[in-house]
């Protein structure tokens, strides 16, 4: 896969509030195709109890997201952004935590030019911290007809006032409550396994998980990482040195130190930095 | 780059106590050339001041070398192992750090086919802490012709035995007196500068520096990493967890934390891992 190829001139395109459109080679979205949901989303459904999940980042060589926590650090070039929008548009949801849709106030919408609709967009809030006004770029985007307002995933536990649940809603998102539990530490959290069927019932088939570290080293930790189908990860040429947002899965106590390791793994150079793809391998 | 291609057949060779000869294919050594000291080592001696520094090391996707200190972990795969032990054949010395050299007993030689020399064994080792015996691999290897005694570089203010050095050089190796320092946490260390001027001193016009984390990280410290000419970083599909021994640069105090890049990149490739090649971008 040679991803350096030069890409075609962009396409016209209506500049968004979100910034412009973006474009992504059809050659390279050919080789990425292995690594997603099935096409044919009507005959998937049919069968599967839990959406196809793929889970994908950026990060350092050392393996970090960003500097630190709620720094937005830019690690990868623009032919890996027009990726991760492609990525998006394959994908019925995509997927982050509080803290990123906090820190980043991210629009969560996809810009790729072929995109024929927006992904809708899950923020894992079990706590319902996330403060959304009518300013927050992701309700910008739903008004301006650019993207899909929110479903916040709060703990069954979560007190929502009905005035926020019918403003929302007015957007067309909604607030949808999951079977939480309190972990070792104290905080409340969810089962992967609820939150993927609580995706799935809301009739979205496949998720991309996105961030940040909290949310992807819970989602890479045994057992949950067997609920993973794809990972596509991309790195950046650089090291943003000691003390930023790592990926690297905790381990698990009285459990032996083992490798995690990837299989039916292809690297793809893409600009300077490298895509790459691959399964979980089931051990 | 394609260092996917299949390799042709291994050539008949003489199985060492060090193991197998290992063979590295002619068209990915060229592909690697751009990224390793210049070949006629007679024209760039007269000139240089310091010896070419190339630093390579293989990671996990989390940027640790191993699961733990002093645990070896097999990384990355057999195509790898055969580009390290080319890439020795490539450099006048290697330099590894008295941990790495305590843990791993290592063999320090070169048994890549085309190599006609090995590297001289540099090991950074300021407090004479390594006991090497007769049965170490790199004096087994060193007695039986399959590779060079080391030049173990201690303080200055470090005691070593006339008999010690007096053995050692039986062997073809020597102590090798570097100035030290001791740092902020009462460690003794010393400065690359001094390091690389004695490998120069000794007529060592490259080195490949290879491990362990400690050696790294001080060596991509600002302002340290303005002596690195060429980094080539394996990394393997593998998630080695929290705990690890970690490539990732300690931030300097007081300085704005900013990323360390790398520029004229290139992915390669090679097996089920991929080879990094670039050079730090200088601020």
């Amino acid at each position: 896969m040679d991803l350096h190829a030069a890409s075609p001139a962009l396409p016209a395109g209506p500049t968004t509030p979100s910034g412009d459109v973006l474009y992504f080679p059809t050659e390279d979205a050919a080789r990425l195709e292995p690594h997603l949901p099935p096409l044919s989303s009507s005959q998937s459904q049919q069968t599967q109890t839990r959406p196809f999940v793929t889970l994908t980042f950026a990060t350092s060589l050392d393996s970090s997201l960003s500097l630190a926590p709620g720094v937005r650090t830019v690690l990868s070039g623009p032919q890996s952004k027009a990726m991760t929008h492609y990525l998006r548009s394959r994908h019925a949801a995509i997927l982050v935590g509080v803290g990123t849709a906090i820190a980043d106030d991210p629009g969560l919408n996809c810009r790729i030019s072929s995109a024929t609709s927006n992904p809708r967009a899950i923020v894992i809030d079990p706590l319902a911290r996330w403060s959304l006004t009518e300013e927050s770029k992701v309700l910008q985007l739903a008004k301006a007809g650019q993207g899909l307002a929110p479903f916040i995933f709060v703990s069954d536990a979560a007190e929502v006032s009905l005035e926020s649940k019918e403003w929302l809603q007015r957007f067309g998102g909604k607030y949808v409550f999951v079977k939480s539990f309190m972990d070792g530490g104290g905080s409340v959290r969810f089962h992967w396994e609820d939150v993927l069927a609580a995706v799935q019932g809301e009739g979205l088939d496949s998720i991309m998980v996105e961030g940040g570290g909290q949310i992807i080293n819970s989602l890479l930790t045994p057992p949950n990482n067997r609920l993973i189908d794809s990972v596509i990860v991309t790195i950046a040429p650089t090291w943003l040195g000691q003390g930023g947002v790592v990926v690297s899965p905790p381990r698990v106590e009285g459990e032996k130190a083992a490798p995690l390791r990837l299989t039916d793994v292809s690297w793809h150079p893409l600009g300077e930095d490298v895509v790459l793809c691959g399964k979980i391998l089931k051990i």
